[in-house]
């Protein structure tokens, strides 16, 4: 275990901790002069630094897989744990908070050397950057080998990206939900999303840190993505054309306008509320790095053909699954990548009618899964 | 035909026309104290009043379907016209402008009676408030039955609230890339277009036509739109993840936010051509307006169940056609109308990988279908 961490960690987690990597060449050109890499970890590592798991969080995801010591719900509960499919008791398992994010890793909103936040000063990032940030953080932990890197949308992006950039480090992949690139239509989503802060007028170029945040642009964002996140069968079978409780949808309340209520279905409440939810725990700049960089996501980039790219993974074990409603990752794009892996890769369906967000929801057939592949007793 | 029009209508077409048809009870509760509806038309009203065609816009669709003696091309072109599908030589075509548009119908942008723009104080209208005015329109005009009402997306829902509400004014009706109620998802993405309107700062509630209009907000909106008119497979096909020519898609020039160029890609690019192409010939206010009114779209409310509602069709002749690549309007939507429709009616697939869009880009077959259906020679 590396030294300067072997006196911060010990058994139990869903703590915050971070360590200092230096500073970071950038795939863009230039560097991040200081990097500070947040994470939560649990169990124990080993001496031969090869009982590690690496477990990477999504878009607007945390470093709060599990619960651990802590009082919170991870956003993967069941999975981490002493006697889990990722049983504590034998790995030592790390989420990472995502290069740009803002669960503690450098991102805009964090201080830069002249006291203030970046802000519009935060460098452009890739997945790619995020990756190499985290093996320096891999390097100071003491892990020499990953057990297994696991991760579901983007975090199945940067799983793959692991695998491709550090091959010998990586025993097993999980890549759930997610595809080799992202693709014209997922680009084409991300831009009306970052489109939606960035003309929020409190966004001020994003340098708002000082003054009211861009709520209404985040939430804008949020709600574009949500839908996106859930199927049509989903959203026609919880809701319809109910309006909600209270309000009549054939109104003149309309003309409210803005955060209108009166005359709301009750899928705008929905909405609305998960717009709030992430409003109150997500930064906007953070959002913009970070979809960016997922709409940088191309495992092949500078390495020719997607076989080519991915010839460098022969020695990894890979598990590709795709939630059979998905509809913004494809359960087809998660068929081109597997066919582009080196050797004979099946596809797991997640069978859910829920959408893209089958991998959060059905977190016991993500486990299940993982536990024939990668964590038989 | 009809007094106050026999004058102004000839032969030939293409040149927007108008018509007063009084104070109009809405849905929702009150009125508009003074409509005028706008249209285009072709051809000529027989005596009998009953050779007369309406073809209904989509969202944002004019009256300009056809060329006609204008300059410029319809938005179905080539369906329209002397020995076309349509035969002007035979029928007499009308196109009318939605309730609370902006081609010409009275909506959000018209001058109220106190010689000011309506802003935001126009109010919330239904499909089938607009319905009831094109009824006006007909009574107007002469017109005693429909030979046909056509209309595809929002289009295809007017025509659909025209054969329930007037059933013995409609012989045909041809329902295309539509549905019977507006479902859950479709009110979403619906609800974040009208939001990224509202939220830009020039639209000051409405009331923004002494100043900027609010063409931020309009261009998101329409993209949001534009996505879910195309499928994942065509703009995968036509874009991918290509660079915009001579831009560099890993850049820090990301960060020159808004508007940002330098570092897109062909689908942004893309998809900031659709925004501004939008911005130049439509008006905020009748986006929300019209965006609004779809939303409200059930044919059953008020009529019990969907085969009840729908009972009252018995005598009007239905086409129903989805586009096979539809992810707005699914097929499935299709089947559902056509299995609630009394009789045995059949779905027509529009084979076409581009999604929704494919109603106004296929219009071939749209016209052989309509052909086959209802123009028989």
């Amino acid at each position: 275990m590396g030294e300067e961490f072997s006196a911060a960690v010990g058994r139990g987690g869903g703590v915050l901790r971070s360590l200092e990597i230096g500073a970071l060449p950038l795939e863009a050109g230039g560097s991040l002069p200081s990097v500070t890499m947040a994470f939560e970890c649990w169990g124990t590592l080993n001496e031969a630094g090869d009982n590690a798991v690496l477990i990477q969080h999504a878009l607007t995801g945390s470093t709060h897989v599990s619960r651990g010591d802590s009082e919170e719900d991870g956003w993967w509960e069941g999975l981490v744990g002493p006697g889990d499919v990722i049983d504590t008791n034998k790995y030592f398992v790390v989420c990472a908070n995502m290069l740009g994010g803002c669960y503690g890793t450098t991102g805009p909103s964090s201080i830069a050397s002249d006291g203030k936040p970046y802000g519009s000063r935060f460098p452009f990032v890739t997945i790619r950057d995020s990756v190499h940030a985290e093996a320096r953080l891999a390097d100071k932990l003491g892990i020499k080998l990953w057990h297994a890197v696991v991760g579901g949308s983007m975090g199945g992006a940067r799983a793959l990206e692991w695998a491709a950039s550090y091959p010998e480090r990586v025993r097993r992949c999980a890549v759930v939900a997610a595809c080799a690139a992202s693709t014209a239509e997922q680009i084409a989503f991300a831009q009306t999303q970052t489109l939606a802060i960035r003309q929020d007028p409190n966004f001020a170029g994003g340098d708002y840190y000082d003054g009211a945040a861009p709520t209404s642009g985040l939430g804008l964002a949020r709600r574009i993505a949500h839908i996106n996140y859930r199927s049509e069968t989903e959203m026609e079978s919880r809701f319809g054309r109910q309006a909600q409780s209270g309000e009549d949808t054939i109104s003149h309340d309309r003309l409210a306008a803005l955060g209108a209520s009166g005359s709301r279905y009750q899928v705008e409440s929905y909405l609305d509320h998960q717009a709030r939810k992430l409003v109150g725990r997500f930064d906007a700049n953070s959002y913009i790095a970070i979809t960016e960089a997922l709409m940088s996501h191309d495992v092949s980039r500078g390495r020719g053909t997607l076989s080519q790219a991915l010839a460098a993974t022969a020695s990894v074990e890979f598990l590709v699954a795709a939630v059979s409603s998905d509809r913004l990752y494809f359960p087809a794009q998660s068929d081109a990548l597997a066919a582009a892996l080196p050797g004979d890769v099946a596809v797991h369906h997640i069978d859910s009618a829920i959408g893209h967000d089958g991998f959060l929801t059905e977190v016991a057939v993500v486990g299940e899964l993982l536990r024939e592949s990668f964590f038989t007793v």
